[in-house]
This record gives structure tokens, C-alpha cells and sequence, in this order.
């Protein structure tokens, strides 16, 4: 069943509610490979008796979360209805199939908003139905896609979100012309830049940023001091990491990806578990991701500041005329295409005419499209919601 | 007698009520080589009698419309208070001294607002001092310097106040790799420019724009058609203008400046009458004035767009490493230092800590000063307020 089957009336106003209160129980569960996941459990007289959310990978999603906290307070589910922003799972992973757990704990309905586009974990629905239970979705199914829009885009198209970050001057230079880049852009930019890098699976550089700039690729808080969680670090190049290179960090822990084809390089990082990669320079990986289209979102840093000269961020697109010029949109949405972060310029944009492919159940057609760019009339365009999930990001 | 040496209290408020209307009369001229003047007249009831503003060269000034208004009207002048925006002119030139016309007309006292900069029209004061009238200056100063300040400016260097256009992509492109840039930048970047040409004395673009692009220079409205007023257009450069090169025009008028040097350039300008001048490029006119430091005001149209190669927007500004790096300050006046202008983003920066040179008469040195960044303290910001006086710009 989908959303479509499903009219506004098939939801009750307190299962509406649910749905508002999962929503934001997601929103504290950890940015990354996972998505934000929130379920509400609601008893046969409308109150709320549990909440949950998924609090990151390797850890108990947001459905058993629920049920684990109505088992510490004594509530009994049986009867109830589970309210949850994704699909219940089918499959036997580390934290095993939440459709067996809502059968066992009795609850006799369940009301999701979104499908889970895994084809492994799909068919949760079918399983919760032929125990019995009744099963709805389609309740704030785009406040659900809007959540984790990144993440689904990424498991739809099989390979990494790709984010594209570019810290500049006004006349697009990212290093001047002894190869000097710090700091081009402001404070406030770079707590922006480590805030996403926080937030995110993986950072991918060039190898010939690595030997110039050997940079650590760590997210690091307003102290310098490494923050929690730590994105991957990836290299990518025909050229050696260096024993003592930077990116190496305390253990040792980098990827190199030994290809100057960006396709390669996603496709190893989504075997890798990576849902969404920031691309960080230089202009060599820039523009090969962008020649490619491969490219999902743009973050430009824009500094008031000229050099004249220098590297430039991009050397070559394959462009010889302007009407062949890439037409990027601005990103309504993410707390503004453009901010100003101390004196730099933030800019986000999006690729033109962008749109989320989102598979559903009955059109596996559509969901199929490796293209970046899909026009299926069933996908979620990019810039309809404010990004709330990603903190303004 | 200069502003420092009248208390606000010198003033009444039926003469502070005259400025404001002054103020806004003045906006009712034309933007160009000369600046915007208001006058009131206020009657010994502190009623306001007439109103003038100066129409543009060669029309009377602020004071003779005013002047002349009465007379029309059948008013008497005599013992009333002229309120204008800038001190009466001394000087017989196209239309004659304002201080001999003031005295004629039997005016008994004057204010006004801030000192005229030019020498030879300076002692408007002291003439009508002379003759028996009360004169008070300094009223509504920082506003009335706000009104001119790039004519101030350009007075005081005695060079035109520059503005630079650079109408780029994302990557800092002006054309792409096979010349073409037509059009980067939006519909409405085009229709703001032309706005901007309409009210400058001249545009100023290098030989080989002329040669590659064959640009018009004409201030045009939505429809293509030129309007009233048109800029001088200037032509730097060693190369002949083509017989047949657009920018002839219909009237053939073009100003060849043979040489490379931006001084000179701007040096012959000043001396045609010159005060304003947007220079519009290419690259190597628009990085030579920025290596020389003699741009006043940044106006970029950012489109949303990339193309990896083609013609820089600069090609060298003589910068080896990042510190040395030209810093810029965003404009806060005149709408916003970043405002979208249909899909592109239009950003407005000046020199940072630039600050309009002002000349009073007690403070001669600091008004000879060539510097176009002078620190001295008699000097006014140029981002203290909004610029209304050039409606928007």
C-alpha cells in the first residue's frame, strides 16, 4: 500500500500528532550513513505512551527504541498503534528485523510515512500484515522524504550524496600563486565547513591537495579539538598517500581510492557503507565531479577578496561555448541559498531542474534511473521544504 | 564657519524642517558630472516659500530655481533665509554666481549643509558675509555629503570615481573558451546595469572588448531603446577603435584614450568633465585598475553558472601570495551588499576601510591628499548610511 491509496481521512488526528512527535524525536539522532528515524506509540485511547529515534549505526532503531523504553516503564503495547517516520525493517541486521519485534510486543497497528527504499529490508509491511497487524503510510510522507532526503537519494541512485565544496575568492582562485590557501575563507566559514563534516559519512580529497595542503580531513570543533563522530577520510589519485601524510591522522585510517574516475571512487565509497561524501578539492577532483555530473550539491565559500591569480577553483568542464555553461539553481531551502558567514558569502546551490528520486513499491521503473537528474513524475523536487533535518545544513 | 563651530542649536527648526525638504528636492536631479542640489526658501514665519534643485549642467543651480520660482510667483525675498544643500557657488560660470543672485534678491540669511570642494567656487560664504548676509553651515552634513559622496570623492582625488563591473559565473568566467558571453548574466543584472549607465558620466571599456564584443555602451531601457541621458563612452587602449565599431554610435562620438595606464586614463576623463566612470572591462582593464588601486566600488553579477575555462575575469593583479590578497568590504548602503537580481546574485563591495575624502576649508591638507584610502578624521565613511541619493545604487 502507498501513499497514494491512502487519503488523508485514513489517519486519525492523534496519529497526526504521533507523526509531528516522531518527527522531531529524529531530529536528535546522529547525522550520517543512517537515516533519522523517529516512531511515537500510541495507545488505544489516542495518548502517546512511548517515544523513539535512532541514535546512529550499530544501534537499536527508532521502532525497537520504543519498544525497549515501554518495556523499562511496565507499558503494555498490546492493542496500541506504532507511528514511525520510515517503513518498520524486514531484515536480519545488526539490530535485527523491527517488524518481528512490533508483533511480538502486540501492537495491532502501525502507520509509517515513507517506504524503506532498501531491497533487502523491504516487505516489512507484508510481514507485519500476514501477523495480522493493519498497516497504513503515506501520513507526512514529505516531511519524512525531506528528512532524509540525502539519504534516500543516495540508496535510490546507489552511490554517495555528493556534496561539492569550493572556499574561493571573489575571482574563483582557491590558492594563490606560491600554492598559499590558508585561510581563504573566514573563521566563521571554516566552523560551518568542520559543522558538515561532522555531519557527514566521508571526506574525499585529491592526492595532490594531500601533498600541498596535508590537510587532516578531521572535524574539529571551535578548539581545534576532534569532535565525536569523524567522517571518513578518503584520498583519490594515482599517486601515493605519504607514511606521514596528515590525513593519516592517530590511526592510521585513510582510503585511498587509486582512480582519477569519480564514478570509481563513489562506487567504492558506497560499498563502504558511505551514504553522503563531501568533495573537498582541488580543482583536478572538482571539476572531474562536476564534468561528470556527478555533483548533488554545491557549497560555495566566497570570500570579499581578490588574488588575480593563482590556482583556480575549476580548470576545465569540457565547455567551449556559453550556452553549454552548467545552470546551477539556488537552494531555497537550508536556511537560505545565501548567508553571509562573518565576511564570506555562503552560497548553495543545487543543479538545475535537480529532484529527488524516491522509489516507492509500485514504481520500481523510476526508482531504477541512475541518472542524477531524474524527471519522474513521482520524485520529490529538492527545494520544496526547509532543511530542518540537517541543522540549517 | 564650518559645521564643527555650530552647535545644533544654531539651527531652527523651521530651517532643520527646510533641509529635509531640500534634501529630497535635490533626489529630483539628474545623476551625473554635476551633483544633486536642493533649495528652500523660508520666509521670516518660517514658512517655506519656494523650492529649487539643480536640473542638471548648463540648467540654473538649486538656489537661481528657487530664485526664480519666486519670481514667478510674485514672491518677496527679502529678509527670508535660503536653506541648500551645498554652499552657494562664487564662481561665474555657465549660470552665473548663486551668492551675487541670493544677495540681489534680498535675502537676509543663508544655511547650508556642506562646503562646496571646489576652489574656484569656493568664498560663496564669504561673499555673501561680505555683502551683509547671516551664513550658517553644517546642517544635516554627514546627509548632504551622503547625497554626492562619489561626486565629493572625485572632487576632492580629482579623478572620477570608479566603479568596476564584472559580470561573471560562479568560477569568476567573463566569456567562455570560443569568446561568447552573451548574455552571463540575467535580464535583470542587464536592465540594473543600464540603470547604473544612466546615471554615470561615462563607461570606459579596453580595445579589445570593443574589437571581440562590438558593445554599444548606450544606457538602454527594457525595450532596447537608448534613454535620455548617455554616458560618455570612453575606449582605452593602443589599438584603433574600428571606423565601423558600434560604439561609434550614431553620432560617431567616442573618446579613444591610446594608452594603458589607468591614471592617464582617468586623468584625461576628469579633464573632459568626467566624475563618474564605470569601467565594464575586459579582463585586462578591469585587473589594471584594480592593481593600481583605483577602484572605488565592486559591483559583480554572480550568475549561477560554471564553465571550467574561458576568459578570466582577471588576469593578474601582481598578488604572489595569499596575505597579499586585495581585501574587500561589503557595502551595506545602497540596498544591500548582496540582493538577487532575477536568477544571479549582485554583490556590492568597496576598498576595505575606504573612506570618502572630504575637504572643508579649515582642513586643506587633508583634502589634497591623492590617496584613495585616506585615513584622515575629518574624513567621512563611506558605509555609514544607506545611498539614497543614486535610488537604489
Amino acid at each position: 500500500m502507498t501513499a497514494a491509496q491512502n487519503p488523508i481521512s485514513a489517519f486519525t488526528a492523534a496519529e497526526a500528532a504521533a507523526m509531528d512527535t516522531a518527527l522531531e524525536a529524529a531530529l536528535q539522532g546522529p547525522r550520517g550513513a543512517n537515516p533519522l528515524v523517529g516512531a511515537v506509540v500510541v495507545g488505544p485511547d489516542g495518548r502517546q505512551l512511548v517515544t523513539g529515534y535512532h541514535r546512529g549505526a550499530g544501534t537499536a532503531h527508532a521502532e525497537a527504541d520504543a519498544i525497549a523504553a515501554a518495556a523499562s516503564a511496565g507499558v503494555d503495547l498490546h492493542g496500541s498503534t506504532m507511528v514511525v517516520t520510515l517503513e518498520p525493517c524486514n531484515h536480519v541486521g545488526r539490530t535485527g528485523p523491527c517488524a518481528q519485534a512490533i508483533i511480538d510486543a502486540g501492537i495491532a497497528n502501525v502507520v509509517y510515512a515513507v517506504d524503506d527504499p532498501h531491497d533487502p529490508a523491504a516487505g516489512g509491511a507484508a510481514t507485519l500484515r500476514a501477523a495480522g497487524v493493519s498497516v497504513r503510510s503515506g501520513l507526512a510522507a514529505e516531511r519524512a522524504l525531506e528528512l532524509n532526503r540525502r539519504w534516500f537519494q543516495a540508496v535510490d541512485a546507489k552511490r554517495p550524496f555528493v556534496t561539492l565544496h569550493i572556499a574561493q575568492t571573489l575571482d574563483s582562485r582557491i590558492a594563490a600563486e606560491d600554492g598559499t590557501s590558508q585561510w581563504i575563507s573566514s573563521p566563521e566559514s571554516l566552523a560551518d565547513n568542520h559543522g558538515i563534516r561532522n555531519r557527514i559519512d566521508a571526506i574525499l580529497v585529491g592526492t595532490q591537495t594531500v601533498l600541498v595542503d596535508n590537510p587532516r580531513l578531521t572535524a574539529r570543533d571551535a578548539n581545534g579539538d576532534a569532535t565525536g563522530k569523524q567522517p571518513l577520510r578518503a584520498v583519490m589519485g594515482l599517486r601515493d598517500v605519504p607514511a606521514d601524510a596528515a590525513v593519516r591522522g592517530d590511526d592510521g585510517k585513510v582510503l585511498h581510492l587509486p582512480t582519477r574516475d569519480p564514478r570509481k571512487a563513489l562506487s567504492v565509497l558506497f560499498a563502504a557503507g558511505t551514504r553522503h561524501v563531501m568533495v573537498e578539492g582541488g580543482s583536478r577532483i572538482l571539476s572531474a565531479f562536476l564534468a561528470e555530473g556527478l555533483v548533488d550539491e554545491l557549497i560555495v565559500y566566497l570570500a570579499p577578496t581578490l588574488l588575480g591569480s593563482g590556482t583556480p577553483a575549476l580548470n576545465g568542464l569540457g565547455i567551449g561555448t556559453l550556452a553549454q555553461a552548467q545552470r546551477w539553481a539556488w537552494d531555497a531551502a537550508s536556511g537560505g541559498a545565501v548567508q553571509f558567514l562573518g565576511r564570506d558569502l555562503r552560497l548553495h546551490l543545487l543543479p538545475e531542474e535537480a529532484t529527488v528520486p524516491h522509489r516507492t513499491q509500485d514504481t520500481p521503473a523510476a526508482a531504477q534511473s541512475p541518472s542524477p537528474q531524474p524527471t519522474s513524475t513521482d520524485s520529490l523536487p529538492v527545494r520544496t521544504a526547509a532543511d530542518t533535518a540537517m541543522g540549517g545544513y
